[in-house]
Parts: C-alpha cells; sequence; structure tokens
C-alpha cells in the first residue's frame, strides 16, 4: 500500500479509533495521539483506544483522547503495532488499517502501510497526513517529535536517519514543545530509579580488565529503592555503556532463586552462543536466558559462560 | 560580518592556523578540525593550534591535525572562542578571524562572524565553507556532527534548533560516522564516572518531599572510584534530574574543608539569592558559592540557606 491509498480511505471514513501496543512507548502513543488530532483537525470523530499499561510520564498526551464506553467507529487503525498478539491489552478486534516500521509486521490488516526504512512509527503518520493535505499544529507537532525522539532515543540509537533529524527540524517549526519535551523525556529520572542505578553501578562486577562487566538487580534492590517496574526501563543496557566492555550481562531476580539473564556483546563474543549453555538464546549480539539461582550464583555462572565461549 | 565576507578573505589567504577554546568540548575541536579540513580540500595548508586540554575522547579527531612546530600562518582563525583570556593555553598571538556562536564575543578578531541563533559554532563553520563552494565529505561531516551533537547535548537541551536538526541530517546524508560517534559520545561512560555516578545517588540527601536534592562529591569519593577532572563533566546537573526536583545542589570538595557549591534551580527559587548568603552569585536559575568546610557541612549549610531564601 502508498501513503496515497491508505490517504485515499482514511478520507471516505468518517470515525476513527486508534489502536497501540502492549507496553506502549512514545512512538507508538505520539503516532496514535497525532494520527487522532489530525483526523479530527480534519473534521472526522477520532479516538485512541485505551492503553492500561500507559506509564505516568505519557498519560497526560493520550487519556483526553480515549474513546467514551460506547464508542463504535467506522475505521479501526492500528499504529507501530507488529501483530495482533501485541495489541493493547483488552483489544481484539478488527483491524482495517495498519501502520508500522517494523519489518516483522504480520501483515493482520486490511490495508497496511509498513516501512522499515523509518526510524519511528511517527514519521509514517506524517507522511499519510501530508497525502490528505494536512500539515501539524503544535499538538501534533508536539506528538510526532515525541514519538521520533523516543524511538532514537533521542537521536543516539543506531536506527537514527537523516530523515528522523529532517522531520524532527520540521516539527520544532510547526511549533513542537521542544524544551518541555526534552527534559520530560531524555532529563527527568525517578528518584527511585536514581538510587537503583546508584546501587547497580556500585555493585558492578568487572572481569578481564574491564572487558566483561555484570550488573546484578535483586529484589532486595528494587525494594530498597522503592523502584517498580516504570523504573526498570532497559536496565539491560546499562553494563554496556562501560568503556572498554566487551561482553555486559545484567542479571534481574524476577523470584527468589530465579534469574532472567541479558547478555550484549559487540562482534568480539557470541551473545546467543553464551546463553545457549544455559537453554537461552537470541542473537549473536543481544540474547538471554534464565536460571534458577540467586542473583550471585547467576552472576557467577554467567562468568563460567563467558570464559567457556569467548576465550 | 557575513559569511561571503569571512569567505573571500579565506579565499585570498594561502595558509591557516586554527585555534580552539580551553577545556574544550566537541564543537570548538569540531569546529576546527572541520574547517582544518574544509581548507586542506580547497588546496590550503592549514594546521590546528595544539590544545594540551583535550580529553581522550576526542584527541583523535584533532592530534593528526597539529600544526609543526616551525608552522608560521598567513591567516588565524578562532572557532567557538568568545574571549582572548579563553584561548587553548599557550596560544597568544592575533587572530585574523573568529567564527562563534556565544554573544559574548568580545571582537577581539580583525574579522569577526558571530551568530548566537546557532546552536553550534560548527553550523557556522559549514555555513563559510558552504560560501567558498566547499561540500562536506565523510570526515568533515563527522566533525561538524560532533559539533553540533555534543554542544546540544545530543539534541536535548534548550539551545536545540531545527537548524541544529536539519545540518544533522545533511551531515548523515554527507556521510558522517553517525553510530561510531554517537557510541562514542554519548553511549560511553568511563568506570570511574560510572563509580563515582554511584555513590552520588546512593548518597544523595533528598528534603521537601524530593524538592530539595543535594548531590556530594566528596575527594574520598573521587578517590575511591579512581575518578579524574575528565570524570567530573556536569556533575553539577544531576540532581536536577531527579522528577519533583524544584532546588538541586552539588558539592563538590575541592581541598579538605573546602567546597565548590553549584545550585541550580526552576522558576520557583532564586539560586543566586541562595548563594549570595555565602558570598557567591550567578543567574537566577544557576548560581554557585564556595565555603571553607567540609562536604557534610557545606551540604546542611546550603540546606539552612535554601530554607532562609525559599520558604
Amino acid at each position: 500500500m502508498s501513503a496515497k491509498e491508505i490517504a485515499a480511505r482514511l478520507r471516505r471514513e468518517d470515525s476513527f479509533l486508534i489502536v497501540t501496543h502492549q507496553r506502549p512507548d512514545g512512538d507508538t502513543l505520539g503516532s496514535a495521539a497525532a494520527l487522532c488530532l489530525f483526523l479530527r483537525n480534519a473534521g472526522k470523530t477520532a479516538y485512541l483506544f485505551p492503553n492500561r499499561q500507559v506509564t505516568d510520564t505519557y498519560l497526560p498526551f493520550v487519556k483526553p483522547l480515549y474513546m467514551p464506553q460506547d464508542f463504535v467507529p467506522a475505521c479501526t487503525v492500528a499504529v507501530d503495532v507488529a501483530d495482533t498478539k501485541l495489541f493493547a491489552i483488552g483489544f481484539d478486534g478488527h483491524i482495517d488499517i495498519a501502520l508500522d516500521h517494523h519489518p516483522s509486521n504480520t501483515g493482520y490488516a486490511e490495508l497496511s502501510l509498513v516501512m522499515p526504512e523509518k526510524a519511528a512509527c511517527g514519521e509514517i503518520v506524517l507522511l499519510v497526513a501530508r497525502e490528505l493535505g494536512l500539515e501539524p499544529d503544535p499538538d501534533i507537532a508536539s506528538m510526532i517529535y515525541m514519538a521520533i525522539s523516543t524511538d532514537t532515543g533521542c537521536f543516539a540509537y543506531s536506527n537514527t536517519t537523516a530523515d528522523a533529524h529532517r522531520a524532527s527540524a520540521e516539527m520544532i517549526e510547526a511549533g513542537a514543545r521542544l524544551e518541555v519535551l526534552n527534559k520530560l523525556l531524555f532529563r527527568t529520572v525517578s528518584a527511585a530509579r536514581l538510587k537503583l542505578e546508584g546501587m547497580i553501578y556500585t555493585g558492578l562486577r568487572r572481569y578481564r580488565d574491564g572487558q566483561i562487566n555484570i550488573a546484578v538487580v535483586s529484589l532486595e534492590m528494587l525494594r530498597e529503592a522503592g523502584a517498580t517496574e516504570d523504573d526498570c526501563d532497559d536496565l539491560a543496557a546499562l553494563p554496556g555503556r562501560i568503556k572498554g566492555n566487551k561482553v555486559s550481562v545484567t542479571v534481574r531476580e524476577l523470584q527468589p532463586n530465579h534469574c532472567k539473564v541479558s547478555v550484549r556483546t559487540g562482534t568480539e563474543a557470541d551473545a546467543s552462543a553464551i546463553c545457549a549453555i544455559y537453554g537461552g538464546g537470541g542473537h549473536k549480539m543481544a540474547a538471554g536466558c534464565e536460571l534458577d539461582a540467586s542473583p550471585d550464583e547467576t552472576a557467577d555462572r554467567m562468568l563460567e559462560a563467558i570464559n567457556e565461549v569467548w576465550k
């Protein structure tokens, strides 16, 4: 499908329900809010399907757009959702249109516009809206900016493209509330998260001159920091940031004597081979496994596995 | 001066020395390296004045461009330097051309192009080069990208502009080594810095339901973390990142019983009024003072000052 064909279908319909993905991030929520507001600006009725997993950071942007209980849309649109299994909890209806940038999109929708070359789904929403002759107002520009900036890790992740920067430039010119959003999304951290990071950093285990870094996150640490699931985003990335790191491991205690392990490597070592030793798997540079052991034991056993695979 | 006039002068000269500022950052170094390479691509002789304060992160980009000992340039250019007092240590010559974005530029150069509306000086170098009919190769694009991305805090600081994003998009298209640079500049941290942050976070003092946050950095902590000055960048910004923070203080022990204090506030409290109590000063939202006291005593006395000024 082309953006033009999607736009033609949107033009024909009068009322829309927009569906986001489970454990929603800034891209699915920003894309949904932007599309909803674009459609309203075009004189349509549009709402979001309520996503009960939205965190406090994002809730103010999407909650005012949630559908009334008895809402029956003429057309449903999923944004940034690769698979029907990933729909926001509680949604089990039919999807007419999918806008997505995941190459793994299963083609569940009647019409799909899947553009894996886009850093964020928000860019696809913008493209489609422009096919409808719509330009973003400051609220919409803010939501598109939120989508792009969060999915690119504030333009630092390897998926960042020239187009992502260019679209952000356009959103800033269209009035995106850059300073408020950047502070909220990238320069604010919960006290619990900060305390948890403090404990993780001070307890870091380093081996082979710092080429191997193992971070341990125990239930006791989470309790002591007062951390909830919201405070545990992307913990697997923390030890890999250390200069000179080649293999990083994050051990997360899920239940007493049961730990989830994430392994990240550069080009030197094979993460999936390391995790395979304990029945896990994944990719060469990112893999995982689970062990029935305490966090300390798990860390020791992961070091053994690394030493076996990466000499 | 216009970019055109600067370009005309550059075109007339044959050999150039480029001067950066003290405690050099990614903008002054990226601007200097980019200008040097642009001029060489135009068939000129160009070198950088060696800056002995360059940190390990940046050294590989600039060291190969340092001037030979006996180099006598026809023209000197300062990039991102606001004042002659700020020249790289050891430079005390005349400056023919200044390219700068600091509104405080003192006009020390014969010709100055000062554009405070630019997020980074690197954008001005790009502008001037284009007046010369030059386009960046991948090495130059990388240096311009480094200048822009570091001066905007990877596009998260409030000085970020649409132009900064657009120039970055162009540099990516020109072959800037985005992934290597983003990892090096924004996703790598020294083990010592991480350990130091860990100690700072776990020792954080929080008052009035977390509206006041005081971070303490003692000489003992620096020793224990193995941290050098390179690892102490922007410590003053750390406690202000906490959700709900209104007044943040960073106490840094410089010598036994002598501490430097940085105070940052939002719109609620006046940082300079707080610091004035101990003879310090600054701006409403960022100020500093020094106390002859231990880190613990200094933290206590700063809390008293905050309580006196901000009821």
